[in-house]
């Protein structure tokens, strides 16, 4: 690894804090932080996500009665204005990180053309 | 999106592609492709992973003869010391990528701390 790629990848990130996406995420989480019901919805909603998600892949089964469970307190988070907006704020935001994932690995799947 | 940020994702790519990772990818696979046998293997290799992927992804069952056969096509491309040469290289320069992913994760993660 040469050492001029961290230098690279620090100044991305810099960058990347600047961005009008990294700010919206920003401006969105606190404004849920200080909604204590936006809060309280946001965190029954990622708890139990994860739960599910280690649930999935522990292999173990996951009842129609939980999924809806899930799928009502998604909705239910979602309806909420300032949890709709970090959601969405935070989706821009990946896009950003898949477009890096992009550029990089367009040259990798390149080396890889005619096998 | 600043325009700013494409600067630096291009300029990150710029350097990835100078990486000693990237080269040892670039040789290995070229070393793969000069050599029918390895090429051979690796192709059913690769194409036999894809194929259960996308069965996993549809939902679709894998049954234990195919994870076998599977095992085995996997052992055996891996005995090769040239595919063995061009996974290890993979796997490296993926390291790269993990760790811009993570450089660019940390700053989004401490905007959740407390959440
Ligand atoms: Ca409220
Ligand atoms: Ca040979």
């Amino acid at each position: 690894m040469t050492i001029n790629i961290y230098d690279d990848i620090n100044r991305l990130e810099t960058t990347f804090r600047k961005t009008t996406e990294y700010a919206a995420v920003e401006k969105a989480v606190t404004e849920v932080k200080a909604d204590e019901q936006a809060l309280a919805l946001f965190k029954s909603f990622r708890d139990l996500q994860m739960t599910l998600q280690q649930k999935q892949m522990q292999g173990e089964e996951i009842s129609g009665e939980e999924l809806e469970y899930a799928q009502k307190t998604a909705q239910l988070a979602q309806s909420n204005p300032k949890i709709e907006q970090m959601l969405q704020a935070e989706m821009a935001l990946s896009g950003l990180i898949e477009e890096v994932n992009r550029v990089l690995m367009k040259p990798v799947q390149s080396l890889y053309e005619g096998i």
